[in-house]
């Protein structure tokens, strides 16, 4: 099972990418699972969060929910299924072979994650990835990866990263935490995302979390 | 049992009104229904509907998902429970005295109003409203009524009203179908509001959509 977050940055700029993981997830016999970032919605929520000084309660669960919005976009650009259960996700993805997951229900019920804008959608994703047990994840975002001093990195090392440019600010340590590796890639560019499926070389940064090291 | 509408224009202005009519509610034993509007994260829904062309349904169902995002906040800067059933509200309504009504779960359940932006949070607080079997709703905004070249209408019969300025489209009809009246009112000044719930002259709209004539 391949696990893709969807930042909700690519909006705008998502259908294609969509379409050509469905088309590819049909045509190879993958399982390809979305999960959708809170875009434009999540950045309304942080807006009235600044103006209002919301409970960090509510601001996180109207976050979680806007990516349940993103999420109903991205199936009805993509006509990709929508899942709001893994129970749902898990029984219908053998046949589907690509699901969006609307994790408002997942989250909210299991309420693992911290109550703070520390955690965002990236990190969120993380907890689903835990869940479905998978070791990768794949972020498409709409920049190319993490760059140090203007360099894009090809990979680092989750304790390594300081300053977050795209990602959030708990997402290394979640990443250590559940043992897994993730790749940063810019969603605008699908066959780089297939590339990354595929273990093809190409233009994104490896965050390694965990490795297999057996002397 | 006084059914109110605040329109989401008033989510910076709203909380003074929250609590006013809950103390209100509370020490004149009165029962008070609110219903959120979608303010601006529906507008967010109609941006991306504008931009990707999303079905009418699904924006539909997020412009309504989005009267919970404001009616959980109104639920927070008010201290006011909320309620995502009617089963719930008329439960504890008679202890709680106030109650906010998350509406999707009602709404997107009976499906009865027409997918389409004709129909906004005005015209499904009046669905709410018939459920409730009220004869009166209260839509605060934040202008103090319907003007008529540039006169504030004290009363209009929603038979007459062409060009709407504070409602939406679907809502004059709606009113007479549901044999109902609205008080269109400035929600920046609690007063008005509370003088409509205690039938006084004050600054608002009276929309006729139905007169008991016994001659």
């Amino acid at each position: 099972m391949i696990l893709i977050k969807i930042g909700g940055s690519l909006l705008y700029n998502s259908k294609t990418l969509l379409k050509k993981l469905k088309d590819f997830a049909i045509n190879y016999n993958k399982k390809i699972v979305i999960v959708p970032g809170g875009g434009i919605f999540a950045d309304v929520v942080r807006e009235v969060d600044k103006n209002l000084r919301l409970s960090p309660s509510l601001s996180h669960k109207l976050a979680i929910k806007s990516m349940d919005f993103v999420g109903e976009i991205y199936s009805e650009l993509g006509n990709i299924k929508s899942y709001s259960t893994l129970f749902d996700l898990k029984r219908e993805i053998p046949n589907e072979k690509i699901g969006i997951i609307l994790p408002s229900k997942i989250l909210l019920s299991i309420d693992l994650a911290e109550h703070s804008w520390n955690i965002t959608s990236d990190s969120l994703s993380l907890y689903i990835g835990k869940l479905l047990n998978v070791k990768d994840i794949i972020i498409a975002t709409n920049v190319d990866g993490i760059y140090k001093n203007n360099n894009l990195l090809k990979e680092v090392n989750a304790s390594e990263i300081d300053e977050w440019t795209s990602v959030d600010i708990a997402f290394p340590k979640l990443l250590k935490k559940f043992k897994m590796n993730a790749y940063i890639v810019n969603g605008k560019y699908p066959e780089r995302v297939i590339d990354i499926i595929n273990n093809k070389n190409t233009i994104c940064t490896k965050v390694i979390g965990w490795q297999n090291i057996s002397v």
